[in-house]
């Protein structure tokens, strides 16, 4: 089977390609040929025992579109993105790359035309609900996005649904939760210390909190996020019915059992480099966003979350790490 | 104030064009000028107080758009749209007018720019819902459509929303219930027998119920609408939030209510005109399809719904039969 990722030079793009050179198959059938696709050039990867064709590309022209969908990949990891701050900043570049080339993408396969039905596996977001909501969010909750980005999200999910229940695409929305941890450097997102309070001390740095202990959220693991990238490639989407966006298991987490599972993990001295900054405005954008879910549909699905906050440390450690903590935290 | 009617020619928009020009005013404003478009070109008023201005356009060219919002509207009405099944035979022709002409309607408004900032009154439906769902929705429900229609109508609040939070319009997505009793001929509507067994019983003429009488729908006259359409125009949108979608208060009646209240208003003389004839492939759509709501912000709002659907059918009598039944009935 032929595969594209868009979106492949991004955190997950590049750890979902390296999952699948690994596996070689997805869904039982050998992959042949596997297309890497961002608007910033995709690194070939190193002895991949598949023939890989790398990209750069940008998505809002709808040209350069056509032409990766013209290759009738059977499979389609859509990971590309504006983020929620740049497309909050940049009204006309959020809705081009994370509207526009969603519908390009959509139209270009729907005019190839039957027997071509690839399988869409579109990245949506928990930034597709908004404040007020329930402390957990069932399936059947509205979408009322309080961002251009999750607005943006929303429509992509009604798009896919609308496109697979006629038969032109074979689609599904993944609403990921909050990646955590997210490897690399500090950024400016919002939801940045959310990861940046464990990656920072594990590294021997200081990182601050700018809300409060008791905050609580919804995260998985970018392990977990190629864990469900895969099973919705692998999975019968029919079963999904009409709608297809899913809300997916994360860990419903509060700061504080953030902070006590790095304890246990590199004890007082990681804990220490925590530094309490309180921010009304990063306070104010976190509140209204989602504490928890109850993915009921995603679960009955077979998909699968992180199974503690301790476990997410580990396979950042694991992953990121080679395994090893810093020397500073090895006494433990 | 200046206003315009897109969708101007259907049933709603002369029915609205009437209201607006026997009233001279819209939220305590003097109505200055009334543009009228529609696919089909709209009838001129006779004898408006009012400068009208009447233009057939074709919403799906965005330069068509862009002239008549060029003329800087106060407040837009925006009823323009391809019919359920007629978006669902015509994929093109339903997204080029259900959800593209919207998008040229809101980026024209967008890129005049401050201070200029309409009001817009979008029809959305009670089709943004799809089964499953309960007896009575909430306003908290998830949008799940079964139809392209409903997922364009329901692409359409998600941007008046977002527009509307971003400050480039005033906007309001209003689900109008099912309009019942819909003046004219017999059409080949799904739904179209809600109406066909009061209007045509109350020409003297048969009608064919395809569906069992204990279906249950959500129904408001076309009296109740033109009220939803001018209450929303005069009200300080700003209460609705960030989420600017809102179900609005119809009549959750079965069919045997209906019948029943056609026997009180008419007699048994036009109840024994509806022929029951079950049609396999309607009943399925209608049981995809909402039987009532719990509309509680738009109630929190003031707007009202219809009394009764003994209510409806007089304004039905007043408004299209002169206010006298056929004489087959006047002995009652």
């Amino acid at each position: 089977m032929r595969i594209l990722i868009l979106g492949a030079a991004g955190m997950i793009g590049r750890k979902l390609t390296t999952a699948l050179l690994k596996d070689g198959h997805l869904g039982g059938a050998p992959i042949h040929q596997l297309d890497l696709a961002d608007v910033v050039p995709p690194v070939m990867p190193v002895a991949a025992a598949v023939q890989v064709q790398c990209d750069a590309v940008d998505i809002s022209d709808v040209s350069q579109v056509n032409k990766l969908i013209g290759r009738r990949p059977n499979v389609i990891f859509h990971l590309a993105a504006i983020v929620s701050g740049e497309a909050e900043a940049d009204f006309e570049k959020g809705y081009a790359i994370n509207l526009n080339a969603t519908t390009y993408c959509l139209e270009a396969i729907r005019r190839i035309g039957a027997p071509y039905c690839p399988k869409l596996i579109f990245t949506s977001s928990i930034a597709v609900f908004g404040a007020p909501f329930p402390a957990l969010i069932e399936d059947t909750y509205a979408t009322t996005p309080l961002t251009s980005y999750g607005t943006q999200k929303a429509i992509g999910e009604l798009l896919v649904s609308d496109y697979s229940r006629r038969g032109f695409v074979d689609g599904i929305a993944l609403r990921l939760p909050t990646i955590c941890v997210r490897p690399g450097l500090p950024n400016k997102a919002a939801s940045g210390f959310f990861s940046g309070i464990i990656r920072e001390p594990l590294a021997g740095k200081t990182a601050i909190l700018p809300v409060s202990t008791s905050v609580r959220h919804w995260h998985a693991s970018p392990r977990a996020a190629i864990g469900f990238l895969l099973h919705a490639a692998a999975l019968d989407l029919a079963k999904l019915g009409a709608s297809r966006a899913l809300s997916l298991p994360g860990l419903c987490v509060s700061v504080e059992e953030q902070i006590e599972a790095l304890r246990r993990k590199a004890g007082d001295a990681a804990v220490a480099l925590i530094e309490s900054e309180p921010d009304a405005g990063i306070a104010k954008i976190v509140a209204g966003w989602p504490e928890g879910f109850k993915p009921q549909r995603a679960l009955a699905l077979g998909f699968k979350g992180d199974e503690s906050f301790d476990a997410i440390i580990q396979n950042y450690i694991d992953d990121e790490l080679g395994g090893v903590l810093p020397p500073i935290f090895t006494a433990l």
